[in-house]
């Protein structure tokens, strides 16, 4: 039996996985815009799970993770170390089977982040917002509680869960040439290899990434994982580094990464809230960001876009000072 | 046969009105938040216009007026005052035709409006923002230009025209209860009234006004029309008094009119941009502040809520100072 950490996801697991989490999360809508569509010169498909419940995809891998436990692998609930949307989601997740879901959360936290983890249900164990503070916090939360550690990407389960995410983006659209995800840890961009690679292997992989957190593109042009300290971006959802899984899926599968300033990634968040009348968080415009930039990449293509979420502080927003 | 002023609009009228637009319009989707049902005891079914062409209901009845002229008819283009969606709509829907659109709107309407209107090929000739110039410079482009009038809401071919958008919420819902809408001049209210009346008698027909521009819940009360000389409210599509035409509908048909202070309009739309990610303009919100403020009247209720557009300054939201 392999180490479960090392464990590669397969298609069999993706489609358990959206059967599994079904009752929990929306099969979210598909919306176009023709006015993008003649920006871009490209067909665009906006796959929304902002629309999703929590808000943000994370809900698919974490409901995969919550719902696959065993009765007694639940008994002692779930925990994570998160400071944004996987918290939610987890959250959410305990909170419909009924289970406790503690979440280690850096005190500098948005207050509004720690209120939705509470709203669902879930504890919060704060720490100090380095990595070394972090872990040692984990570290005494998992053994006082005894609970499954969900990764927030680095988990077969949850790269799974993601995957269900382009199954039903490809049966809404009838197919694509180019899906355009987000990349941070790599979880939804591992989960759209997972299923693409079976489902649609002709589809192009394209992973949207901050210059200003531009790990996975570095690592994807080196040819091995490079972690950046504490990168700064305002796409917050994309600070985190890979990992052995995504990194996997990353290598095998992906066709490049494409980066986007942040004035970019600013300015396609405010075109889709203008044009689209969609509220998206600043991680999830990282795609369109790149399509922007790359016209002629794109010009032509049906292309599924992921819209990661809609987590967003509506009192502070990037284009208002 | 009837001054066309007087016509009063059929149930045929709005049949017909959904067979001629359909091609130019979005059947636009129904949306629906636990968290909102939760918060209100009711079941709400919001049908989201601000998805629609144009960001906003209007287009549905332009599009009518436009679409059902004669070639003879449509030669010298259509006319208008609006400084709303309503300029924005009818250039939307005569751009479609390839007829020429001219639009009187304020000197001081927003920048933003009149860059769509130009954007979709309207004319703009500016006025002074009151009642005496807009009269004037209006007479004028009409006389020079010989198009065809079609007023923001006092006209059969407009209301029929709206009257599709209850139309399409019955058929994806249904049925409900009740159907909540905003009223400013009464064109989707009437349009609502139409069609209800005869596909839905029992549904009862709630309308939503500021409190600031509380003409229309005046004029309910007193039995007839009560016009305000400038209301001021940020609910800035609902400041328009009723005409004859419009409160034929309103004073036959309504069950109610409900009122919303102008904090309370903009919690409703804050709470809306938060929990269900879509981008409503300020005088789409005034009905759920309304359901927020009255929710005994509501709770248990299947209630339909009209989301009438989406147009919004994001440079300038009414909650960030």
């Amino acid at each position: 039996m392999k180490d479960s950490a090392m464990y590669i996801p397969t298609y069999d697991d993706m489609l358990a996985a959206h059967t599994r989490i079904s009752p929990y999360i929306h099969r979210t809508p598909v919306l176009t815009s023709s006015y993008l569509n003649e920006l871009t010169g490209a067909q665009l498909f906006f796959k929304c799970e902002n629309f999703q419940k929590a808000a943000a995809f994370k809900v698919r891998g974490a409901s995969n993770a919550v719902f696959g436990l065993s009765e007694d692998e639940a008994r002692n609930g779930v925990c994570t170390h998160s400071s944004g949307n996987h918290a939610l989601s987890l959250s959410y997740a305990a909170g419909r089977r009924g289970i406790p879901c503690n979440v280690v959360m850096p005190c500098t936290a948005p207050q509004a982040k720690k209120d939705a983890v509470i709203g669902y249900g879930g504890t919060i164990t704060e720490c100090e917002p380095s990595t070394t503070s972090r872990e040692a916090v984990f570290a005494e939360v998992q053994a006082a509680t005894g609970g499954n550690f969900v990764h927030p990407y680095n988990d077969p389960r949850v790269i799974a869960g993601q995957g269900t995410c382009s199954r039903e983006l490809m049966e809404q659209t009838g197919g694509v040439d180019i899906v355009v995800a987000p990349i941070g840890g790599g979880g939804m961009i591992s989960g759209t290899c997972l299923t693409l690679s079976n489902m649609a292997p002709e589809t192009q992989i394209i992973a949207a990434e901050p210059e200003q957190a531009d790990d996975a593109y570095r690592s994807f042009k080196a040819g091995h994982i490079i972690a950046d300290d504490a990168p700064d971006t305002i796409a917050d959802g994309l600070k985190v580094p890979l990992k052995d899984l995504t990194w996997h899926f990353v290598s095998n599968h992906v066709s490049d990464i494409l980066t986007a300033s942040e004035d970019e990634i600013v300015e396609a968040m405010k075109i889709t809230w203008k044009r689209m009348k969609i509220v998206m968080e600043a991680s999830s415009a990282v795609p369109l960001a790149t399509i922007l930039k790359n016209k002629d990449w794109f010009a032509g293509k049906r292309v599924g876009v992921i819209v990661t979420g809609g987590n967003v502080d509506l009192d502070s927003l990037p284009w208002i000072n």
